[in-house]
């Protein structure tokens, strides 16, 4: 991209321009050179969207509730864009997409923007390019951006990388699970809820989730984590869920951790960046003659591959 | 770990020290500084195991399959080692360490090895931990490594990275799925099984797949994907299998492809030591008073990301 279609694109999202704002995420997505100054370009405009994160096991329901969070949140006016950041395993496909399929309903609201990126590309490809797809909707001018993951593997863990506020969605049968995901949970959520609390064994599974949080709890004024429970289908409990949510981010910006929450993500996408030149560089030197010498080296095992990244860095 | 320690334990190791076998593949796991060391000493040892990748959908069967093609390799007398890649997320944990347990039947057969590494640690963290656990099973003399992952998300193309043969294991409910999975699929196997293979749909399904599988190939003297069956509770159809992934190897070797693909790991392995070098460069580098004050500008919009990367590259 040349530094005067950057400057295009960003100066029309600035002013408002969908289409822009669609182009610009997959530049973004596409890791396409020079979309850098873009984002440059946008960066002062960010900072002013409150970044949910939404995670938990596939079928718990998170994208009937996202739905019914974003309809919560324009009843206030708010402005709402929906990242669904997918796994993209060739055995997991296609639930989140149903769900976006779902979420369109929302699409003839030009106040509601979804969007899905993969994470195709490894190596922290997702982590920024989410970040990224974040920095454009904030710098849009949506009030909240909303990342719904299918919560598998690293896809979950990236997303703290990005969001001030992670909710956590389960359903009842998730009890059975609760030992084994009580560190990663504890570790992640800032927000709980049972979904589907219609079901039999729903108070057991909140009052089972209190009890652990309040162990881990401390009195030193931190975010104590609310257990929720919605019926996201017919609405119920949702409004319990945006309170809590818009009541964390009050916490975050009063305690002083909404700042420190900044630094950890500008120093995220710095990380990013410096990870992305190193391996570019280190690309453009393997593909010349004397880089791919060493490949063969270490193919045949005549260098070990520390020694030959040795080599490369002089 | 010092530089005595690494010698000691990758000496240990080529002499054919389980407990030194086990101690590096943990200190690989922890990223344990020094480590580095020890692999360097054993990397010209490698190169002579066969690295066989087992993906497929949770469910698929993939750990009691393997079992039966550990029974098979030993009756031909070679040594096995078994990674078992854990995606480690919070809500998918659980259905690799019980398959584990398992296999643990073989822990009384010196001649077999079984461990199972996590994911956390994002950023290519699997890919190198994965590779150079490989390097170390390798090094002590397995014939065979298998690599089985649970097949989520970025987790069972981290495999592609390490596997010379990947084997993907399908049940013939996958069928429904198959179209979704059809370009993945393409791209990943060498060797394909459908098990469970006594339940309904089964021959639909292979008959399916081997049609897929026609169209993408060429008649060009490449290998042409078997689709097999399989019952892996009952032993029906493994040794097929087991023959397929020899023929598989073989036709690596008379090809010339296993030299492209240890090229190719070649590559990796140096990329993923340059990333970390470099990421635990900018880490240091940003724990500095100058680091944290270009953060802190980060944080507050007055600088872009990119513009601090580069000012912390000179």
């Amino acid at each position: 991209m040349t530094p005067a279609r950057a400057k295009e694109l960003s100066d029309r999202l600035l002013a408002g321009d969908l289409r822009a704002l669609a182009r610009l995420i997959t530049l973004v997505e596409n890791h396409e050179p020079g979309v850098e100054l873009a984002l440059a370009r946008i960066f002062p405009h960010t900072g002013n969207a409150h970044l949910i994160g939404i995670t938990g096991p596939p079928g718990a329901g998170k994208s009937t509730l996202t739905d019914k969070l974003i309809q919560a949140a324009r009843k206030e006016g708010k402005k709402v864009g929906i990242l669904c950041v997918d796994p993209s395993s060739p055995f997991s496909g296609g639930a989140i997409l149903g769900d976006r399929i779902r979420m369109q309903e929302h699409a003839a609201d030009s106040k509601v923007f979804i969007r899905s990126i993969g994470t195709r590309g490894g190596h922290g490809g997702l982590s920024r390019s989410t970040q990224e797809t974040a920095m454009l909707l904030d710098a849009f001018g949506f009030d909240l951006v909303i990342l719904e993951t299918a919560g598998v593997g690293q896809t979950e863990l990236g997303i703290l990388e990005v969001a001030q506020t992670i909710m956590v969605v389960l359903v009842p049968e998730s009890g059975d699970d609760i030992q084994m995901m009580k560190a990663g949970i504890l570790e992640i959520a800032d927000v709980l809820t049972v979904n589907k609390c219609d079901r039999p064994a729903s108070d057991h599974v909140v009052k089972e989730l209190r009890a652990m949080l309040e162990i881990g709890m401390g009195a030193d004024g931190t975010w104590s984590i609310p257990v929720l429970k919605t019926i996201a289908e017919s609405g119920s409990g949702v409004g319990e869920v945006f309170i809590a949510i818009k009541e964390h981010y009050a916490f975050l910006q009063r305690s002083g951790t909404l700042q420190l929450k900044n630094r950890g993500f500008a120093r995220t996408a710095v990380m990013n960046i410096i990870r992305d030149v190193a391996s570019e560089r280190a690309s453009e030197a393997l593909a010349t003659k004397s880089g791919m010498a060493l490949l063969d080296d270490v193919a045949s095992r005549k260098l070990d591959p520390f020694k030959a990244a040795q080599k490369l860095f002089r």
